[in-house]
């Protein structure tokens, strides 16, 4: 059976990255490699839109996540953190287990969050030292006003904006620089569409006096030690050669797209899904949908976690169920990876024939008409 | 862009024969390659459903219908063609270069063929050594009744029966011993979903005798050398090692599938893609459509050539225009090669908004509706 991948990460990875991979894999402390190190990090910066340091870590996202918070901040230092799902609850447990102390906005599962209020937390708590966000909430596929959130940090100079990006970035719009954005952080398997075991943070100049200052206890994640060995375009560790060749490509291949067009795009695929769902009665979950990530609620009485499974079952189709609290209860598809229109047109039809499966009757093709009108205006 | 081929050849090949063929080359006379060759050849007995020997030939499928004139035929020799198109008429045209004399039955481009016809013109001349058919006409999207013209041929002591299956085998029906064929050809391109390369011809006892008494000048497609090299499961000339190695593992495949199943699943996609048509207003060209591949006739005042063009550069998918006297006038979508449902319901979807952009205004979803229905039998 034919398999295509709509979960948010990992993703299906195109066959000229695959292809690239595949090469004899070279030493990564060689003259070669450590050309191929660079052109990627230049590809990086403009995936990011930033003039900051890009650091590339052998690790998944959780330990850029994990590097974030162990070099930004020492032991006793308050951060705030707005947490709205699954990934903001992680940047909460990675503060408690370094020995800081987090102050919490919950938004509540799918909500945007109110500005207002990150302002005023601010402004009464002036000894916060950072304020951690995240892109797209891939657990409940919401988007939040990260733009509006940095314009508050930057006033702060004392406090500096970490941001997860792992499930948005190259999905959504988003502009380290311009958003003053100190610390992003991104993975390799989401909208870069490469298999997982890399991720990425951005660093910019307030960053840097932080991490100086720093006294956590860190090692495999210290910063300073990634700087160090990338004024050779070098990596302190052993990197994983066979990823960072992909990632090279697929940096290219963005380049050549455009990143803007690329917002595009899954903004079309998104807004598609949305169509297509409202035409059979189902509505998302997220008040603030992400183009990243869409979360389906289904029909009452539906079994989401069975849903998921007789789609790969039967049609070779993995779409993520709900987690934690939204478990049985959403789907998630993602809009990222190495998928296209026609694949969209594809996850919508195996939703309706699954539907009707389940006894929720749908005519064929409803939602697919919608979603074609939006993906190809028609 | 995502590439989707629904050429009658060449096909998408699915990755885990990609695979198998991008491992490192072995040597094509060593008892590893021997062993491979020896299951490919059993596999290829299963997928013919014959006792028969069965030879792989490097070279493409003409190389293999080529064999099958210079091995059963001797220079002067009456042999009769059912030609309705651009395959039967490659068959008179390879009689004719070997002085053979080739009795043409003409059915007409999309016709079925009489089998009386047949019948009245080997009793009327007894001289004839041989019958050529072709399975599927992948020019007109034909399919013939080989049963029928196999029974006939098979009350003649003295005539063999060839029949060219590349674009059909695997996808429709053929039973090569039950159905009386002495020599079916076949290619590595369509049904197999494997790269082009590789050819196969199968020789029956019957068809034995006529290539032992042969006179006809052949070196390169000799089958006596491939018989005699065949006894230690080896080949008379260099073979084509990544392909054989790649038919194993696709014949595993379609084992596992079972080839009766094989041809259920290609005649729901064909039935699928004539009720969309249908439902659209478009019809088949072919009177005896087949299975292996669908001609769709477009509307009058559409350039069929610009249209299969513009699906390729608009959405990545490569359909096939018409040949010689059809040039312009249909499209042709195999139903073959590694695709699945769903890639029947993009190509309908392409199909959709390609007409709407050409002027023939189609309600989006509208023959993507009848194709679900009976793909997934709602």
């Amino acid at each position: 059976m034919k398999k295509r991948l709509f979960t948010p990460g990992p993703i299906s990875v195109p066959e000229d990255v695959l292809l690239e991979m595949a090469k004899p894999i070279i030493h990564h402390r060689t003259p070669e490699f450590l050309q191929i190190a660079q052109q990627a990090v230049e590809g990086l910066k403009y995936f990011f839109q930033t003039k900051n340091d890009v650091f590339i870590i052998a690790g998944s996202g959780t330990a850029a996540m994990e590097a974030s918070v162990v070099n930004l901040l020492s032991p006793g230092d308050k951060a705030l953190v707005i947490s709205g799902g699954k990934f903001g609850e992680r940047f909460v447990e990675l503060i408690k287990t370094y020995n800081c102390e987090p102050v919490v906005i919950e938004s509540g599962w799918g909500n945007p969050v109110d500005l207002r209020l990150i302002e005023d937390t601010l402004n009464n708590q002036p000894e916060i030292k950072a304020v951690f966000a995240t892109l797209v909430e891939t657990s409940t596929g919401t988007s939040y006003d990260i733009k509006g959130i940095g314009e508050i940090v930057s006033r702060k100079p004392e406090t500096v904006f970490v941001v997860d990006g792992i499930s948005g970035l190259g999905a959504v719009e988003c502009r380290t620089d311009q958003w003053n954005i100190d610390a992003l952080v991104s993975g390799s398997q989401k909208a870069l569409s490469l298999p997982p075991g890399i991720s990425f943070i951005s660093i910019s100049e307030k960053a840097w006096t932080k991490i100086n200052n720093s006294k956590m206890p860190r090692y495999y994640l210290n910063l300073k030690k990634y700087k160090k060995a990338m004024e050779k375009f070098d990596f302190p560790f052993t990197m994983a050669v066979g990823l960072v060749v992909g990632l090279r490509k697929s940096l290219e291949n963005i380049k050549q797209e455009g990143i803007e067009n690329l917002w595009q795009i899954h903004r079309r695929r998104a807004l598609a899904v949305k169509n297509a769902m409202a035409s059979i009665g189902l509505n998302l979950f997220s008040k603030s949908p992400s183009d990243a990530v869409t979360a389906i609620v289904l029909p009452e009485g539906i079994d989401g976690e069975k849903f998921c499974s007789d789609m790969r079952k039967d049609f070779g189709m993995s779409v993520a169920g709900g987690q934690d609290k939204l478990k049985g209860k959403v789907i998630r598809i993602s809009h990222f990876g190495y998928q296209d229109e026609f694949d969209t047109i594809a996850v919508i039809a195996g939703i309706e024939l699954m539907l009707n499966k389940y006894g929720y009757k749908v005519e064929p093709g409803t939602g697919v008409r919608e979603a074609m009108k939006v993906l190809f205006s028609i």
